[in-house]
């Protein structure tokens, strides 16, 4: 099967949306911007070895691929539209393609995006989405806002369960569904992002782990800025006490990555039933972040660092 | 360095055009459209070892990535606006990483494009780029729209240079700079494109090789065709007959590939200064490509193909 017939078999299906001039299989597509909107662009890899497993499953594969891209346009509040698909190839095993390409189609019309173009080539496995969304004029959220006397605000569900799946991988501990679950599944928060829009002053998804992504919001600020968080308030995945015990639990909540949870800096007054208030951001001379009154332990990874 | 600081370090340069709402460093770039323009889209892949050397020189890398990507949009009569910029690397060489990026941001602003996002991590070499492009509403030229009674047009510099490379870097022949300049070099004919609103009804960029992307245009066209290519008509790169002989020169480049030049149906009162018509559209039985009046050969590769 040549690229041609593996992108037109696996890859052209059904129709696309009234926006779409030119889809998939000409040399770029073409997409007409909804009136008053911007646009919103993000890409985003996932390398096999590195941000999953060497043999990985096709449907895992498909839905950590896509989900991690949409979790981007769920942190800018955008109404997800269009997604383009790079896939790189070891070899052309058919039933592995099939899998993967009606788990990502699937995926595609669950979360509202069209396939429009993208590539097929052979190399060691990996895949690359671009996704692209909008939002009306001057409403997507940013990192950058956070204020003294906002809210630290976790949207979503819970922390860690993803982080103690490679726990379960590297065959320390016995498998959990929900932790598979939150691996495997990663579910972006797509209608509470843009539910945000004009609720919040910044935001961002946790991929890298909740304190490193606290502290890309600090980065953004336009002060230093003191984050408290609150270790009880914070929703531990199902299991993770039970398994690791607390203190090991709380790291891997806040240092795990993957969660693809939103956090939000908010004004006091407001409130959310979908989520949990964390934390609370005040005036500080340097930006730093603490954890129930005590520093971040010097040695914890901040996160996860995919150049690493 | 983690892939924060190689994004910073290397990826963050450099102010934004006023179009840019949100650039690099945030969940996902945000930018306002156009009005009265549609966006244009493509993803393109450079895999070490598929489409470039697998010790490939980090500027080559960075223009065939970049040239491959844009040429995508000349093909579509686009105007380049971003691009945003997925990078694989097998480890952190800074000088690799540093050249690479040198080259990148200087064809970037070459060809107009501002980087507005991107990713890093490890693994095996590869690239891929999303670039994106506006067309005023309805003046995308499309693969589709061939009709009988059209010329066919090449426009841009010759054929065959970027496949007699191949042959230099096998050992067979000695090295001819015009043939390395059109492998590392590809130079996507932007302005060209654009110039082509509205004067042709279809067009595409080699890229496969010149037989397999004619066929691409016999595939959109409403009706069966038939091509005729004029062989004497074609402009072949420097030193291609003088080292392989008319025959092999000729295979090479009708189907070599990577020539990024622009092929287009017009009709047959348009003429182009900077173009060779090298055959003619007729209605057919049976969608054919004839070669001075005989059929393509059997055994011909039609092109290059990466999923091979």
């Amino acid at each position: 099967m040549t690229e041609f017939e593996l992108i037109q078999t696996y890859f052209q299906r059904g129709a696309h949306g009234p926006s779409v001039v030119v889809g998939n299989g000409d040399d770029a597509a073409v997409v007409s911007p909804t009136p008053g909107h911007q646009t919103v662009i993000s890409v985003d890899s996932v390398v096999a070895g590195r941000h999953v497993p060497t043999l990985c499953p096709p449907e895992g594969f498909a839905s950590r691929l896509l989900g991690r891209g949409l979790s981007d346009l769920a942190a800018m509040a955008a109404t997800p539209r269009y997604v383009l698909l790079s896939l790189t190839l070891p070899s052309f095993d058919a039933g592995w393609v099939d899998q993967f390409a009606e788990k990502f189609h699937h995926l595609a019309v669950q979360w509202g995006v069209d396939l429009i173009g993208g590539d097929t080539t052979r190399g060691p496995l990996s895949g690359q989405v671009t996704v692209i969304g909008e939002v009306p004029e001057g409403q997507a959220v940013t990192r950058k806002g956070a204020r003294p006397g906002d809210r630290l605000w976790l949207l979503g569900q819970d922390l860690g369960g993803a982080r103690a799946y490679l726990e379960v991988l590297s065959g320390s501990v016995a498998e959990h569904v929900i932790w598979a679950e939150r691996y495997w599944r990663p579910e972006p928060l797509l209608d509470l992002g843009q539910a945000l829009r004009g609720q919040t002053h910044a935001m961002i998804d946790v991929s890298d782990g909740l304190c490193q992504d606290v502290g890309h919001l600090l980065q953004g600020a336009a002060q230093p800025l003191h984050v408290e968080i609150d270790l009880d308030s914070l929703p531990l995945a199902d299991g993770l006490i039970a398994r690791f015990g607390r203190e090991r639990a709380l790291e891997m909540a806040l240092t795990g990555g993957d969660d693809y949870v939103l956090l939000a800096a908010a004004p006091p007054d407001r409130s959310f039933d979908a989520g949990h208030c964390i934390g609370r951001f005040e005036a500080s001379e340097t930006p730093r972040i603490s954890l129930d009154g005590q520093p971040v332990p010097a040695d914890w990874s901040l996160g996860w660092d995919h150049s690493r």
